[in-house]
């Protein structure tokens, strides 16, 4: 085992730093120590936190991240940005609030930006939750920003799912809320001394009640002001609640299905140099060749 | 070329609504028909509209739309859809709003819902708008809901992008724009009666400002009511504009090498069987072989 394996599993938070980025830059290095890695994970809950922009999920994260902490536990963040070609990175926005737990080494926050990647950032931020269980930490944060297809995979990968919304968010809601809907283990109205709340909570409740249950779970519905610190205790035990009902192991496989498919798709991109797909984009736009028969020859060839 | 093909090309609307579902469900025959189809693509302008819940696209869409039909054009309607398991398919919302072309053959309007598959709705997204192409619709708008990763990605592979932001997003206005500001060629800020307009507005000549402009266009930001119809003629012009100075087709190169990248991930997906993906899923969540190995050698025998 290498140095730096060895380094990451007694807790060492330097490694611990230079691994992520690592892993976050999907340095060829990163594989190899996450195969070393991988027999020491599994222990850690990893809980994923979504929902739609401004429903307060970093407040709500930092809260939990407290708890755990007054615990005795541990904790990662890993909070899933888009990124900016104006700001250059992965943005600060809400998450400066996280700056209330900068002076605690238990609590090791990192941000993953997009870069604008097609393909997505499930594998890198799932790699990433790897090597904080690794590492010991109790329990991994996947917080991610919007509501989109890519928002709501990452959170499928993960052991747990909270979804958070709040009140009076307008006509979109319903949107909102359908394609996050089958992914909710757990939901969170926040904000909730704001107008709306019951309205809210009715509504979940009507859709939950139409809703399929195939693992016999209906999803508890949590009211908190993370801001306040209100109802925090409250959705911590509705995650544990999910997982003493041993819901979240089924779910780990169902998980690591899409995660090979995904790895096995980020592998096969490698096969193809850059410039062959820049030449072969140009032929295809100038109508030369048609795409289908360029990835057919492709497949053939690798 | 095949009866259905000719049909296509022909501009026969109940051939166009069989092939929409092939592609859509990724069906095999599907491929063949869009090779054939290729040739005969390349002439609409595929106008890609993104921006956060509650912005108002689809009637923005549904504005702009009535305004293409009025000069004389035909269009094709792309909605880009989570999916709900409540729902089981697309979902409705404000979609209903297009109903206002339901008897207009000269709009046809096609939904793609999500399905919660983990890699994206790009590559049929895409095929979709190139089977509109082929079956002479002059603009194809493809509207996707929310502000993630796969709906900024699918908006990437437009010709054109229209980013649309209302004004009083809250504190997280920043965290959308940051990751969709890079794709805009036009921003509009609709509902712009409301207060905060003038304020987003010098928020983002501000941005815009600061920004490095590869391509020497500076986004143009256009006020508009779409609910009244105010403001929809400007979003046209300023998209034309873009279109004329050739901007569109540096960047269909780009977005063809995106393309290419995604088809053949996607096709080489499709070589492992899904019971042993299955399979491996149960042993690796067992900690009884590790994720990279597997995927490691699956490469090796593909």
């Amino acid at each position: 085992m290498s140095e730096l394996s060895q380094k990451i599993l007694a807790g060492n938070l330097r490694a611990l730093a230079q691994a992520a980025t690592c892993i976050e830059n999907r340095q060829p290095e990163a594989e190899d120590l996450l195969r070393e890695l991988f027999q020491h994970t599994g222990r850690a809950l990893i809980l994923g936190i979504t929902g739609p922009p401004g429903a307060g999920k970093s407040t709500l994260v930092d809260r939990l991240a407290h708890l755990i902490r007054a615990e005795g536990h541990t904790a990662g963040v890993i909070a899933v940005d888009p990124t900016s070609p104006f700001s250059g990175g992965a943005i600060l926005g809400d998450r400066i609030r996280m700056l209330s737990h900068y002076e605690d080494a238990g609590v090791f926050i990192r941000s993953m930006a997009t870069r604008g990647r097609l393909g997505g950032l499930a594998p890198a931020t799932m790699d990433l939750a790897l090597l904080l269980d690794a590492a010991g930490r109790d329990v991994i944060f996947v917080e991610t920003v919007g509501v989109g297809q890519g928002e709501v995979e990452i959170a499928r990968l993960a052991d747990v799912t909270v979804v958070v919304l709040v009140p009076g968010m307008g006509d979109d809601v319903q949107t909102l809320k359908a394609g996050i809907m089958e992914i909710a283990s757990v939901f969170v109205i926040n904000k909730s001394d704001l107008p709306g709340a019951d309205k809210l909570d009715d509504e979940l409740k009507a859709m939950l009640s139409l809703a399929h249950k195939s693992n016999g779970w209906t999803p508890p519905i949590v009211r908190t002001v993370a801001s306040e610190g209100r109802g925090i205790g409250e959705v911590m035990s509705a995650v544990r609640s999910y997982r003493q009902n041993g819901l979240a192991g089924n779910r780990k496989i169902e998980s690591w299905g899409l995660r090979l498919r995904e790895m096995l798709r980020e592998k096969m991109l490698e096969r193809i140099p850059g410039a062959e797909i820049e030449a072969a984009a140009e032929a295809v736009a100038a109508r030369q060749r048609d795409p289908y028969s360029i990835v057919h020859d492709w497949i053939k060839r690798v």
